[in-house]
């Protein structure tokens, strides 16, 4: 596992053509440090260096490149090639790359896979968007009920080379029905006359084609699954969802929440591929409305004008007020946000939650007023007024904030908006206005 | 899958004392989902439905419970009960709860496991926190090199019950150093009388006791595995990290870079179990430290103490040049830091990554210019000259923010801090006081 060959010894190999100890190195690398490597090269020196790997090891190294590396590599090998390279993707990864590939070099791909894999994927390509039937794969083993173990095994031995799972069988009836499901450990442990239909779990968990892919991520982890059945309308078997698949989908959703939560529209795209365009796009609809909202807070200030007139020093504390109820609603907001996404915190937890948040910003509000007030009273002409003015807003706008912050992402999930949502850019806002409110609603109580 | 039983359904039946039907939808039911009606009942009647459980789930059910349920139960159930529940769950679930109970309950929790098992847990609490030990688990099926497949087989037959993963064997020495993985694959794969130490794959991936979680489950997701072993200094296996435990391990990590990223300590806990104090304590440090910083725009605020008084209404454009500067330096920001997170980002992409920024931050900061100009205009009195310098401002501020949002989590990182740091609220912070900067510059140039 250590001394791996890196990007610049490789890069110095290329230049000496020393291509025998380039495939000598890249032989004792496993296929996803080699596509880590690749993915990192530019295209003529990628195609050169796929070349040199092993035959056995192409299609597994070319299935963890990314999708602008795999079409480079599709454009550069023969057709031969790239049927050998087809042959032994698994039919989801097929699938994928397929649905980012330009037209053109589609038809070229299809017409280089056998008939029955390229009707299998133009199955799958009629998915909806985001759904277990984009991501599932038909390289599973499927068993029937009459069936006894021996015979079972013999059936796995000739299928388990093109098998992405082997370790769960799936058990369906002549009409492919899903019957039930059994482990390759249920079978080790049974004798060899024992029948499938007698060792099988009849109640299996399964997903629908239809599902929504985060559903599916769900009940992976839910259950502590390897793998999830797939089946259609009229509950045949269609294919499996398998953890790595379902970590991916958990990796993209976490993605969602943070872009939704900074305020921009998610992509489905990752961000060194995206371009300048699309980026401007997701971000420019919330800045505008956030810019357009802010205006409000802008009003505020500005009808106070004549206070701030009256005692200049005033203004000097708006950013500090603003700045900490936004930090304090985005503390709570986050937190609340995040629990119930990984289902920690749920909709009946509101009073609760409510309850917790008011002590913590009450805890809060009052230390960070009391170091306020000296503060102020210290660096503001020993003024007790000022100073107790700029405290108690700071107090009242941290507890105001961190209910806000609470209150907000729950109502958006009772109303089945996502509470990504109102997460910091929106709670900022909105308690920026409201913090400038109670600091001169204070202002004129004690000061005017 | 359908019908199962829910919580009110649950409740109304123990009102009801029904205890039979209670006991009969139960063992119709998942362990996982039996674990989470569980969690959501009080004490009395969790202990009650819990010993309706049939004995052979209620291990696996109890393992699916959280830490403060399991110890409502520890407390609940006679030692031979105990004894029970703790054989059967694996050592890493064990060693989970044991180091979540209380001293005195850990001691009763000891006495009640036999004693290869609190041999085995005793070693296991001595890793440090954090590390691949403390999520490894010591259920795995260890092969001999020189076994055929046939004793091999023969052998995880005998062992297979008790481990939690029996899809990859791990082949030691008489030393108990590791030298290969075979997976069940290869050796159904393989014939009768093939010798174990001709198949196994001899160059394993590994991780060490001592290696930071996070690592380990990022070998996990880079090699697509579904298990890694776990070697000592002497690269003798001592266990096994399971999927399940790195995804977990990924859900801890993506909770703590929110946390970070909304100006928090990260906690180990639950949002629900941690106590108001130090979820208080949590949140202020940051709290203060940025309301502190602050405190340097308010005082560039008050510089300008004379502009304002010249020209009122510039102060009511200060919350919105402030919060749209926020905003788009969050958006850049938390792209970066998950790109980052996930690795699609690295530091070598630095130049691509701020030339990106750098017109992405050209095309949103011209276009909500223009807005701003003909809002400002229109809404402000048909004033050019004012609409042009806060159309400029935000503008320039938009541009900056976004610069800035890329070149400082990447600068974190080169510095080897954690690049979630530099999210929204020190982003915001930051971008605050310069956009004042530039406001009162281009106010001096065009206004004044």
């Amino acid at each position: 596992m250590e001394n791996r060959l890196d990007l610049d010894a490789l890069h110095e190999l290329i230049e000496a053509k020393d291509y025998r100890r380039i495939k000598k190195e890249i032989s004792d690398m496993y296929p996803a440090d080699i596509a880590w490597l690749l993915g990192d090269m530019d295209a003529k020196n990628m195609i050169l260096v796929f070349r040199l790997i092993p035959k056995e090891e192409a299609a597994e190294t070319f299935s963890y490149l990314d999708f602008d590396s795999q079409e480079i590599i599709v454009n550069a090998v023969t057709d031969n090639e790239l049927s050998a390279i087809m042959d032994e993707l698994y039919v989801d990864d097929a699938v994928d790359l397929i649905e980012e590939l330009p037209a053109g070099v589609v038809r070229r791909v299809l017409r280089c896979v056998d008939s029955s894999t390229r009707e299998i994927i133009n199955r799958y390509l009629k998915y909806e968007d985001d759904t277990a039937g984009t991501i599932m794969t038909s390289e599973y083993i499927n068993l029937k009920s009459e069936m006894t173990v021996l015979e079972a095994f013999r059936y796995i031995r000739r299928k388990a080379g093109d098998s992405e799972d082997i370790y769960n069988c799936y058990v369906i009836d002549k009409n492919r029905i899903l019957q039930g499901t059994v482990s390759i450990k249920t079978l080790i442990l049974a004798e060899a006359d024992d029948k499938i239909g007698d060792l099988m779990e009849d109640d299996p968990i399964y997903v629908r084609t239809g599902d929504d892919k985060e559903h599916v991520a769900g009940i992976i982890s839910h259950y502590d699954l390897l793998t999830v059945p797939v089946v259609d309308d009229e509950l045949r078997l269609v294919g499996i969802v398998t953890i790595d698949d379902a970590v991916e989908v958990m990796q993209e959703e976490v993605t969602e929440d943070f872009e939704i939560m900074a305020a921009m529209l998610p992509s489905e795209k990752p961000y060194l591929k995206t371009g300048v365009f699309s980026l401007a796009k997701n971000r420019i609809v919330w800045l505008l409305f956030l810019m357009v909202s802010s205006t409000i807070t802008g009003s505020i200030l500005s009808t106070f004008e004549e206070a701030l007139a009256v005692i200049p020093v005033l203004v000097s504390f708006v950013p500090m007020l603003m700045g900490t109820g936004g930090n304090s609603g985005s503390q709570a907001s986050t937190l609340i946000i995040r629990g119930m996404a990984i289902d920690e915190i749920r909709l009946r937890d509101f009073p609760k939650v409510l309850f917790k948040e008011l002590r913590v910003g009450l805890v809060c509000g009052i230390s960070l007023g009391i170091i306020c007030f000296a503060g102020v009273y210290l660096l503001y002409g020993h003024n007790p007024a000022l100073a107790l003015t700029v405290a108690i807003t700071i107090a009242l706008t941290v507890l105001m904030a961190k209910c806000l912050g609470c209150v907000m992402p729950m109502a958006a999930k009772a109303v089945k908006l996502d509470p990504a949502l109102m997460a910091s850019a929106l709670i900022t806002t909105i308690v920026d206005a409201c913090s400038l409110l109670v600091y001169f609603a204070i202002v004129n109580l004690i000061l005017l």
